[in-house]
C-alpha cells in the first residue's frame, strides 16, 4: 500500500462535492429518499464502483451496494458504508462521505483480495426527511424495518411503498435486502460537532452512540397584567421556565459527557405587556451511560418542580422518547483505535451525541465508527466541510485496520462459524 | 344624602350588564370605537341622562357628555368619566363603570346643585384596538390629538377622519371637543389587579400611574446539534436569555412597587434538538419613580450583558417606549382619601400600574382616580367582575367628595381664576 494518501484524499472531497451537485433544488443540496436526485447519485457510485472492478447492487429499499469479492467464493463481508440522503439544504459531507471513503479503500486495494469480502453500502435514508421516519436504509439491511412503516406517506401523500414502486424496485423483495453474513461493519462520519477541532485531532474513535430522552415540560401559572400585579402576587410561567433553564444547564455542565438542551420554548399570550400564564418547553438529554442519563432526567425534572412551586406555578412532564445508549463493538473499537495509531494519526475515543446508521446496525452486526474533524463544528449547513488532511488520515487509518481484520483470526473464525 | 347607596349600587352593576349586551360580537363583549353598538351605549346612556334631566351631547371624537349645571350659569365644571370601548371579548366594567357611576352620582344628588357643574364623560376610544391607537377620546378632550393621527386606519382600510363621518359627527369640529374650563377630573375605574382583594380592601386612591419602559432584547449565539456539541464548547442564547430572565424577577421582586416583566419569548430555530442561536424577549418595567425605574432598566440590562457574555452569546438591547410616570392631583388625591375615611371605607393609596384616560387629562386637568377592588385580580376577560359593596363604597366616598370639593374654597376659588 502506497504510503501517503493525499491524492485520493483529494478525489474523495472532489467525488463528494460533485455528488452534492445531484439535488431535487437548484443552488443547494437537498436530496431524499428514492427521488430522481437519488437515481443520479446512483449513476454517479456506480460508475466509478464498477471502474474499480465492484459488482453492484441496488436492494429493494434502494440502498447501493458495491461489492469487492474476498480472495474465496462466500468469503464473509465486511461492510463500510454511510447514507445517501441529506437534509434540505445540506453541506457536502454528511453521510456521502461514509460511501465514497468505503469505494476509495477499495480502490487504494489496487485490486489485491483478502480473505474477507468488503461490500461497500450506500444507505438510501437515513435523515428522516421525506417520511419523518430515520433510518429506512439500515432498518431494511437489518430486516427490522417495521412493515407499517411501509404505508406512511410523505407531503404529495406517496407512501414509501408507492415510493419503492416509482423508484423501479419491488417492496415485496424487502426482505431480501437484509445482510445475514456480514462479520463487521465500519462508518466514516463526519463528527458534526465541535470536539475533535476544539483539540486538534483529525479523528475520533465512537465508541458508543449516547442514550437519548427527549420530554415536553408544560409551566402552567397565571396570565396576568405585566404592569399591575405585583412580582409577590405573580405566577409566571415564564420566570419559572427560565429558573428551570439555568438549572438544566448547570446540572449538565457539571457531568462529563452530558449534554442537555432546551431548544424550543414557547410563552403564551405572547405579549409584552402580559405575565406569561403557560410555557412550553422541550428538554433534550443525552449522555453515554443510560444510568448517568436517567438520574439527570430525573434531577431536570426535581428542579422544574421546585422552580414551579416557588412561584405557585404547576409543572408538568411528558416523555416524548427514551432511546437507550448504543455500544458499539469494543473489539473492532480497540483495532479502529490501533489502526489510527499505525497509520500515526492522534485520536480520541468519544461517544456519538448524534444518532447514526452504524446504532441500527451494532446491536445485530459487531461495529465500529470513525468520526473526522468538523471543521466549526458544523454539519446540515452549505457551508460544512471537511479537511483534506483529515480524510488522508481516514484513510490511512481505514488501510491499517483491514490488515489487522485480515491478521485477526478470532473475527474471521466467528464469522465463519 | 341617603345613608346607604345599595340600591343604587345594584342598578350600577345592572346597567353596566346590559351596556355590555351592546356588542359587535354576539356571545361577547367586543366594542370599539365609533361603531353600531357604540352607538346603542350613547342611546342607552343619553335615555338614562336626560332622565336625570342632564344635558346630553355628543362632540366631535364620539365622547358622550352629560351635563349637571352648577347653582349659577357658567359655574367651573368637575369631569367624571372613563371610556365606553372595549377590548375584544371584554368583561362589563372596565371602563364602562366610572361613566354609568358618574351618572349614579348625579342621580344621588336628587335635584340638587352645586357651586360647580358636573360632568360625566364617556370617552369614546381609550383601548386602542380600532386604530392601534389608544387614548382618542381623551386626548381630544385635552386638545392633544395629533392632526396625523386621523390617517390612520383600521383592518378594513377605514381612516379615523372617515370613521367620524360615518358616525354622522364633523371632524372639521374636532378642536371644539376641547374642554378648557375644567377644574377637577375624577375617575373612578376597576383596579384590573389583585392588590386591594389581597389586602381586603374595597378601594384604592390613586397617587399617580406608573411610568413605562419597554424593551426588546436579542441574544445571539450559536445554532448548534444537540447532541453533538458539549456543554462547554455552547453558545446557548436561550440559557443567556434565560438567566437573564431571572435576574430581572430577582431585582424587581426586590424594589418594593418595582414590577418586571419578560412576557414574550422566541427561541429560534426553536428545535428541541437544536440549541437556540437567537433568542429575542420583552421586557416591561414599571414603577411610580422615574429615577427608580431608569436605574432598573440599566440593572437589567446590564445583568443581560452578563448572561450573555457567561456564554460568549451577544447581547442588544432596543429601547421601545419610556414612558414617565404621571402623578395625581396630590390636593384631590388627599381630599379622595378624607372621603374614603368620612365614608367609613378602609382604603390605601397605591399606583396604577396601567394607563387610564386620567394619565392623559392629568397634565392639563387636576385629576384624581379611585380604584374599586377586582375579584381574582381579573380585567379583559368575560368573568371580570365587580362586588356591590365596592360599588356602594365608590358611590359613598363620591357623595363626601362632592362635599369636600364645595367646601374648598381654594380649588373654586383657582377654577374660577
Amino acid at each position: 500500500m502506497p504510503r501517503t494518501y493525499s491524492d485520493r484524499a483529494t478525489q474523495v472531497i472532489a467525488r463528494c462535492r460533485e455528488i452534492a451537485t445531484c439535488t431535487e433544488v437548484p443552488g443547494e443540496t437537498t436530496r431524499l429518499f428514492l427521488t430522481s436526485s437519488m437515481r443520479k447519485v446512483h449513476g454517479l457510485l456506480r460508475g466509478w464502483m464498477e471502474a474499480a472492478s465492484m459488482m453492484v447492487d441496488v436492494d429493494a429499499i434502494g440502498n447501493l451496494h458495491g461489492l469487492w469479492p474476498g480472495v474465496t467464493p462466500g468469503s464473509p463481508r465486511l461492510l463500510i458504508g454511510s447514507h445517501l440522503d441529506t437534509v434540505p439544504n445540506a453541506g457536502a459531507f454528511d453521510g456521502i462521505l461514509g460511501v465514497v471513503l468505503g469505494l476509495a479503500v477499495i480502490e487504494e486495494l489496487q485490486g489485491r483480495h483478502l480473505p474477507y469480502a468488503i461490500e461497500v453500502v450506500g444507505f438510501s435514508e437515513e435523515e428522516g426527511v421525506r417520511f419523518h421516519k430515520p433510518f429506512l436504509g439500515s432498518l431494511s439491511l437489518v430486516g427490522r424495518l417495521d412493515p407499517e412503516t411501509l404505508a406512511l406517506t410523505d407531503r404529495d401523500g406517496i407512501s414509501i411503498t408507492k415510493a419503492i414502486q416509482s423508484f423501479g424496485l419491488d417492496p415485496s423483495q424487502l426482505s431480501t435486502a437484509m445482510i445475514s453474513d456480514a462479520f463487521a461493519y465500519l462508518e466514516f462520519h463526519i463528527e458534526q460537532g465541535p470536539v475533535l477541532e476544539s483539540e486538534d485531532l483529525s479523528l475520533g474513535v465512537v465508541e458508543a452512540l449516547v442514550g437519548q430522552t427527549r420530554m415536553r415540560f408544560t409551566f402552567t401559572g397565571q396570565s396576568n397584567h405585566a404592569g399591575t400585579t405585583p412580582m409577590r402576587l405573580r405566577h409566571d410561567a415564564m420566570a419559572a421556565a427560565a429558573d428551570w433553564i439555568v438549572a438544566v444547564e448547570d446540572h449538565a455542565g457539571s457531568r462529563e459527557g452530558l449534554v442537555a438542551t432546551v431548544g424550543k420554548v414557547e410563552a403564551s399570550p405572547g405579549a409584552g405587556n402580559v405575565i406569561a400564564g403557560r410555557v412550553v418547553a422541550s428538554l433534550d438529554v443525552r449522555h453515554i451511560n443510560d444510568a448517568v442519563r436517567q438520574h439527570a432526567v430525573a434531577a431536570m425534572t426535581q428542579v422544574a418542580e421546585v422552580a414551579a412551586a416557588k412561584r405557585g406555578v404547576h409543572v408538568t412532564a411528558q416523555l416524548l422518547l427514551e432511546q437507550p445508549a448504543v455500544p458499539l463493538n469494543p473489539h473492532l473499537t480497540t483495532m479502529l483505535q490501533r489502526a489510527t495509531a499505525q497509520a500515526g494519526i492522534r485520536s480520541r475515543v468519544m461517544a456519538s451525541g448524534a444518532g447514526h446508521d452504524a446504532m441500527i446496525l451494532a446491536p445485530v452486526i459487531p461495529s465500529a465508527m470513525l468520526f473526522l474533524r468538523s471543521p466549526g463544528g458544523l454539519s446540515h449547513h452549505p457551508n460544512e466541510t471537511v479537511q483534506t488532511q483529515d480524510v488522508e488520515a481516514a484513510l490511512h487509518t481505514a488501510m491499517e485496520f483491514l490488515v489487522q481484520l485480515r491478521d485477526d483470526r478470532s473475527i474471521l473464525k466467528d464469522a465463519h462459524a
